[in-house]
């Protein structure tokens, strides 16, 4: 059993986390800067609230949970702005500060969470090994910098890290106005979904799959980056057309109504090896019945998230 | 004139980048975090005595002075335990706390202070097009970390910022525990002064020269990394030869007795074509004169530094 630091516990790939390593059998200190949900019946869940924006929070909470392990899901995500938000600064502040106070604290093990962001888009396949690092945004640029130093500071700290970066996810709790839950939110309340022609190819993977792959991450000893993808290429106007065919509102659907941004590149794909070849995980969830299941999660939901 | 705050105002580089920029007629408001040198004759020089370490002094620092123009010189600094001590990480954090205070007060043009420590040292001569990055260090890593989270969040706030790359330096006022000072200490002394065989090419630059680039580049409008050197090889041994000769103790000197460190490259030296070209400045200091001077004031003030 590992005595885990989880940060980011109620956000979209936080709170899946959570429960595989509680599955595992992992007592988890989970902590969100916004109100906490109930304890439950898990006594190996704890929750704390805390901004770690703020300069004590982590040195704080490390003295608190003395952990064995960290990880690191916190973030600024709003869609949109993120992109180029000085609230990425921050962030990098904050994560530094974090991972030093845990390593002087004795912590041993700690997975953080970067971003396909960090690659140059051009490349289409991106490998840890060979794509060029050369990020497009002050998010990715600030996901870059952080790793390099925090690769770095856990040398010094003795501190074993590996750093997850996520490609496409979806699935349920993801935020309302990303791709997938804007057209299945659209469709559900028989209104239009703008959509771009979609021709574009990236790689989509589960939300529960993916908190798989982190809690295996962090159970291995693998160090550096680790992409965490599907490694199976879609189409962007092959998802939006499944989400119209399972909701039998395929004409809402506008193709072509929203210009393809000039960023956009036409295939940005995980090379999947490290997490094959050296974790030995595959994904296990389709993704015609992920899509279906967002559906339900969004019918089921949606008095409570409006539209 | 510009309102000027500026890091490090005590240390090595940093006193002397104050004296050119109130040369040039600039207003400097000096951070230094030890005891304060007395406030002297010369209004436009005014000392503010802060810990950037702390969360709170950048934007206190900020909002009393109102720089327009900040440079940033401050960093941990003690020589041999500088390469991988996590004090490189807090100054991270400190720099990029103190560039978005900056910032967000409206401040214009910053000039932050990088190391060549930031290249890959097998590539000998050092270009910022067309070197590779690849720190060896946790002091190099957090430069180079540093740097390119500050590009991109300068961008978003607005500042127009420079990011000098200082070569090897020298002269009044270092160190007494690096090169140049650890030789004269000794043979002014009549103690054996051991230094490696020095056969290896560096690139030299007197302090009061650097400090006049740093001053030339915070006045241009040139962005980006910009390597600070002489773009002169010199052998250390030659260093050393010239100094026991200055002194008249060269039969001090044990070239040998230290071992050449493996990670000993045969040359480095700064490619300073954005120096000269883009900047159109070149250094005014020789060598020779600039070791000779450097004599000086190590037995001038010998009384007081010890040895």
């Amino acid at each position: 059993m590992r005595t885990v630091l989880f940060t980011g516990a109620t956000g979209f790939l936080g709170r899946h986390v959570v429960s595989c390593l509680l599955e595992r059998g992992h007592e988890v200190h989970a902590v969100s800067s916004g109100p906490l949900p109930q304890q439950g019946p898990d006594a190996r869940l704890l929750w704390h609230r805390a901004d770690l924006l703020t300069f004590e929070a982590a040195s704080q909470l490390v003295g608190l949970t003395q952990p064995t392990d960290l990880v690191h899901c916190a973030w600024f995500a709003r869609p949109g702005v993120v992109w180029n938000s000085l609230e990425n600064v921050r962030w990098v502040e904050a994560s530094l500060r974090l991972l030093r106070a845990f390593g002087d604290a004795g912590g041993r093990r700690a997975l953080l969470v970067g971003s396909c962001a960090e690659y140059d888009w051009a490349h289409g396949v991106c490998s840890e090994a060979r794509t060029p690092i050369r990020p497009a945004s002050l998010y990715g640029t600030s996901k870059d910098g952080l790793r390099r130093v925090a690769e770095a500071a856990a040398r010094s700290l003795g501190v074993s890290l590996v750093w997850a970066r996520p490609f496409f996810l979806y699935g349920p709790h993801e935020h309302p106005d990303r791709l997938v839950p804007s057209i299945i939110r659209s469709l559900l309340t028989g209104a239009p979904a703008a959509c771009s022609e979609g021709w574009q190819l990236r790689d989509y993977l589960h939300i529960v799959d993916a908190a798989a792959a982190l809690a295996a991450l962090l159970e291995s000893e693998l160090t550096g980056p680790v992409n965490v993808g599907s490694g199976t290429p879609v189409r962007i106007r092959d998802i939006v057309a499944a989400l119209g065919e399972f909701i039998g509102r395929a004409d809402l659907i506008r193709y072509g109504a929203i210009p393809t941004s000039p960023g956009e590149v036409p295939l940005l794909l995980a090379d999947v090896a490290r997490l094959h070849d050296e974790l030995g995980w595959t994904p296990g969830i389709d993704l015609a019945a992920g899509l279906e299941e967002a559906v339900e999660f969004w019918r089921s939901s949606a008095s409570s998230h409006g539209s």
